[in-house]
């Protein structure tokens, strides 16, 4: 091993030198039988089994040395290579024969190998967060405020709607009502989103995506999640907007704005519609402005019954 | 080293068991100084600093083993070690200790320990990609359409708008108005979102985010771009309209209808504003419904001036 580092093209990424320790032609020869088994894509790329991996790191190096000579010949592209948790032993070889990292989730980790002299086009990691934040008004003109007991507005005093990320493969609608549940024991419906915000560079250098929701709720009573919230209660509208908070960040203003718009009528956002499962998606909901769409008349929140316009359903 | 395994509470992922190999009180002691230097977070974590990390492997595992001694005794929560790829030595130590894969990126891999008896309450990593789909129509009625070199659609004569993945870092409307530029050469400028989707089990079983957007035209030649793009066209919306296809794909054709009314100036989307930085981003755009808003007539797409209402700027 000398001290030259090669360049990810996709990145710019300095990776490690590839372990350039000799093997002969002979050597290489003797190892025809090596390849590691594998599917081949629709893109020239390789899909390695991780479930035929040696477990021996020396054996899989010897594995993979012969499988990317082989590859080469054969004009393949991009090499995929998920090394379960288990197989931890053999990060290190996969690295030394010139592999990257793609991505890892607690299962496993992905590298990739691009061997064809051009740029990399292999699709990148996901690349945002998605959060929500529920504006929920209640008949008496009251709306369901927060205190957080950690982040930003710790201690502050300051008062603000429900918020939180989305899990992972969970919808909107679905993430809006059960952040609503869990930091305040309020049962509701969803109604609509009222706008979107997108930010970057935030946690791990991903990306953003903040739904502002309108939801009503369907009970009443108020138990406060312990771990994430110092204190939540039903708030009289003219005193939630009156906190100075909204004079220095022009975000919230404007996000507190539009919900208020959307209460009095005056605005319309985006219901849902679940769409039936067509040949590319097989479960996906299309939000978008079903009052402009359908040609109804605009309506306020407090006039909508329970499940009306927040899921319409295509029938083909 | 026996056959136990633990569960990562988070993600009930099988982890591999952390090594047990007995070490001494009085060994243990004697490496009172080789606590791993890091920063204390504002969540009872800490984030070890990884520009400090010792080569050696079998080093780095006894300043592992005496530092997690040590922030168990201070009742410390999850430790993020973020090891560099130039340190791939040091993985198979890391989850000998008991550390998990939280994420990875080409130049590094993210590991934590969750050091409580409580469900792990880390932050995910990101969960979504974020796609675009161009709605762009010119003065002539006329679509600008294209078909797929790769991809389901690839070799079945459809004509589709042009779609593609945003960037890491890249806001949706600069996502659009480079997907048109790129796969067909042709300028244009941004108008609104008027619906999106979302959809999960994608890629590497992340969700999807796929927003609608109508742009317009501000240059006319096609170059079709000839890695992704097997054909580029201005097309009569008439005969992009006939095509069969919308017939089996209830998606498409809703997306279709959404923007044809957009165009019809009968349907409102979502337009960006520029909101300047407040404490929480230091630059983030929101989309709603400003229209809407601001109180002004629905707008034909083709009355609309350059830049009206895609950008507005908050002062404050």
């Amino acid at each position: 091993m000398d001290g030259d580092t090669s360049k990810d093209l996709s990145t710019g990424v300095a990776l490690p030198p590839p372990d350039d320790e000799f093997v002969s032609e002979k050597e290489l020869e003797s190892w025809t039988n090596t390849i590691l088994p594998g599917q081949y894509d629709s893109y020239e790329g390789v899909i390695i089994d991780h479930r035929s991996l040696p477990s021996d790191a020396s054996v899989f190096k010897k594995y993979l040395i012969a499988s990317i000579a082989q590859w080469k010949k054969e004009r393949k592209h991009g090499i995929w290579l998920k090394l379960p948790i288990e197989n931890v032993k053999l990060v290190e070889a996969a690295v030394a024969a010139g592999f990257g990292y793609h991505h890892a989730e607690p299962a496993y980790l992905m590298l990739t190998l691009w061997l064809p002299d051009g740029p990399c086009t292999l699709p990148p990691n996901a690349s945002h967060q998605v959060g929500v934040g529920a504006f929920v008004l209640n008949d008496k003109n009251e709306i369901l405020a927060v205190q957080e007991k950690n982040g930003p507005l710790k201690g502050t005093g300051v008062w603000k709607m429900p918020t939180g990320l989305t899990n992972q493969g969970e919808d909107i609608f679905d993430g809006a009502i059960r952040e609503v549940k869990e930091e305040t024991g309020v049962d509701a419906r969803f109604v609509e989103v009222v706008g979107f915000r997108q930010g970057h560079q935030c946690q791990f250098d991903k990306s953003d995506l903040f739904f502002l929701c309108i939801l009503r709720p369907t009970s009443t009573e108020i138990v406060a999640q312990e771990s994430e919230i110092a204190a939540a209660k039903w708030m009289p509208l003219s005193e939630f907007k009156a906190q100075p908070i909204f004079d220095t960040r022009p975000t919230m203003k404007k996000m507190l704005e539009v919900c208020l718009a959307r209460v009095e009528g005056k605005y319309q956002g985006f219901a849902y519609e679940d769409i039936h499962p067509d040949s590319l998606n097989s479960n996906s909901y299309f939000y978008y402005n079903q009052v402009d769409f359908f040609g109804s008349q605009q309506q306020s929140i407090f006039r909508a019954k329970d499940g009306e316009r927040s899921c319409r359903r295509v029938v083909t």
